[in-house]
């Protein structure tokens, strides 16, 4: 992708309102815009991170079976009344549609999942299973203060399982919870992401929570070293503030941003729609639930709350906007330009994903700084100096380090970097 | 993927009240699932072709230069107010955000797009420029009686671009004709869709649809078959009743369904969000601008439209569920289990996609009945008798010729539809 095409440009003027750090980044840079209090606009460079990170969680969903659909946003107010969420629900979006018909905008699908399961499921035969959707979610969040952590407009992937009992719900949760795991490791947030034990509501002791311990974060957690779990703030009490797996009382208080939930929601919602299946002795039994969410643009900004310094952005490399960015200098010089363009074509002809900046009139600081600011994972300069004496500077973004390289060497060493 | 696993299953109670023949094919496989009217749920199979819609629209876009983004469905006011479409516009949910915020539901984004492109358009230098978003759009339409093929929420990719001059607006909506063209030949809709001339609006002569001929379509077309171009009724007395390209007035009118629209803005939004450049002389300028839409539910359940037979659909196999379906008979002979097991291994080894029916239970024409309804480019029969004799029964969808094969050749044939 050549810079000199792309529409976007960074920005020095932020909004007065925005107080995240990974939004006021996002922002500067140029990979996202706000439209209003906890809605934005994710721009190319931003929009290729958040598809990178969808691809992940949908391959990990796959990887536990979870068959891919797309439910709508716009929700009869019927199903809300059918769960009582119609009324007690404060973050619910209501909206008229005609003068006869209300409607909900999502913010979760268990009211339109439940019933959608129950037109396929009529015996013990056709469980379990697990269904997942990556759509908008919409809620009205009365302080969405902390940019893309908490918006009131966000994709989110929820996952919804099936099962005729408690075995198979309790097995097909330990799978997610690995699965969970995964992408958090995927994503870059493997070493500081904590299973949390959080309340269970009535069918089950926990649930948990993945938190990734942050300043930025909302919550707060009670950090078990030993164990690598913690203990959200809302049972710290509850469980007398000991570990629930070694039961050591020696927690460290963090702040942590929640980046998942999983939550067996037992026979919760099923009961509430008449959700049953009949089992091998032909009674009719309710059917188990489990649900599992992500908020993608809440995984995006934590990824960069937890990377990041004070000059910018620094990107794991599966979820960077590409692996490279290529610094042209002094591209008014005919060899170098030349030189910089086959270096562009060799690093596309290896499939190499590389932001390319072409742009002419910007001085070398200038690009550094931007270089810096986006975080792609290896920067790569080619300038006329450097070029006349065969040579490229490349530098890791998340290192001091320079290394200076024969362009010929250039492929293979970004291949090792992998 | 095996059909065991698949959740769903087909039905034969479908609501009364759908009248739209994609609609009830949709819903009689399992492909969708209506939630009200006008809102529906794609399942996994519908949303297996939807994303092969979706690949197929995104790759030409990016042909064309247009760089993604992600706009939010929830639109201030404000914005609303500007063009004055916040009162004029009857499709427009508008919705409350607590006492001081109103907020409508994007039925489309020319009100976000403009002042977006504003905050990075200071010069000439900056323009052109292409965006597009691929996202969820609502609209409340009164009498949402069409299926799929006029929904209240439903995926619209729109592109909209930015000129410096009407030259340069006009080249660019000549390629975006063109990449329209690439799309719906891609999608199999090559042969029965035309470009069609619609009002102009007050910037240019003529705006453009592509309008896909049958009996579903809510439009009436008027179609020169020399010039393999129509018009349409709004305009049809304009052009007094004649080709705007080759003026003849022999012209058969037809029912089609609009799959796409490009539309000269010129400066309309420009106006009224002021959004200028500086051209080479130094002198403010309005920007100007062209729209480019296609509803992905529309385009899937037009292909349906035009690709079906009383037993079912018949997909075009660039956006197929999958490549072939593979029907596996007297799974309970344990030989037969095994071949087809096999076959299938070989084919998912291959790269070929492929829906296993390995159901058990079920007969040879059960099997073979949905097999039709699905409608996958190819069926491939592995039976006990048909292994036995070493040959496999493999059936294009599109005719009625079977072949046999031996389950060897079976890969290079397949390769070969293609």
């Amino acid at each position: 992708m050549r810079q000199s095409t792309l529409f976007v440009k960074t920005s020095k003027n932020l909004p007065k309102d925005e107080i995240s750090e990974s939004a006021r980044l996002l922002l500067r840079a140029g990979f996202a815009d706000k439209l209003m209090a906890g809605v934005y606009t994710l721009l190319p460079l931003g929009f290729k991170v958040f598809k990178k990170i969808e691809q992940i969680i949908r391959e990990e969903m796959e990887s536990i079976g979870g068959q891919e659909i797309f439910m709508p946003a716009l929700q009869p107010k019927e199903n809300w009344e059918k769960t009582g969420r119609w009324q007690s629900l404060d973050i619910l979006f209501r909206l008229s549609a005609g003068e006869s018909r209300e409607i909900a905008l999502g913010p979760t699908h268990e009211e339109i999942v439940t019933p959608l399961a129950g037109r396929f499921i009529k015996s013990y035969r056709d469980l379990p299973f697990a269904v997942f959707h990556i759509q908008n979610k919409f809620r009205n969040e009365k302080r969405a203060k902390s940019g893309l952590l908490r918006g009131r407009e966000f994709v989110m992937k929820d996952l919804y399982s099936f099962h005729a009992d408690q075995a198979d719900l309790d097995g097909y949760y330990e799978k997610a919870k690995l699965s969970y795991r995964r992408i958090f490791s995927r994503c870059g947030l493997g070493d500081c992401t904590y299973l949390t034990y959080a309340s269970g509501g009535s069918f089950s002791k926990y649930s948990h929570e993945f938190q990734t311990v942050s300043p930025a974060g909302e919550d707060l957690i009670y950090l078990c070293p030993k164990c690598s779990v913690a203990v959200n703030k809302e049972i710290i009490a509850d469980v007398k503030h000991s570990c629930p797996q070694c039961g050591q009382k020696d927690l460290i208080e963090e702040k942590a941003i929640e980046v998942g939930n999983i939550f067996q929601l037992g026979s919760k919602f099923s009961t509430a729609f008449g959700l049953k299946f009949s089992n091998e002795q032909g009674e009719n039994r309710p059917v188990l639930m489990g649900c599992y969410g992500i908020g993608l643009q809440r995984l995006l900004a934590t990824v960069i709350e937890t990377h990041h310094d004070q000059k910018g952005m620094i990107w794991p490399a599966a979820i960077a906007p590409a692996a490279v960015h290529l610094l042209a200098l002094n591209l008014e010089n005919e060899d170098a330009k030349k030189s910089a363009e086959k270096l562009y074509r060799d690093l596309r002809t290896a499939r190499i994903e590389v932001l390319f900046d072409d742009r002419i009139g910007l001085s070398a600081g200038e690009k550094f700084a931007e270089a810096d600011l986006f975080g792609l994972p290896c920067r790569v300069v080619a300038s006329a100096r450097t070029l006349a004496a065969g040579k490229l500077e490349v530098k890791k973004r998340s290192d001091n380090k320079t290394d200076f390289l024969a362009p010929a060497d250039l492929i293979a060493f970004l291949r090792g970097q992998n």
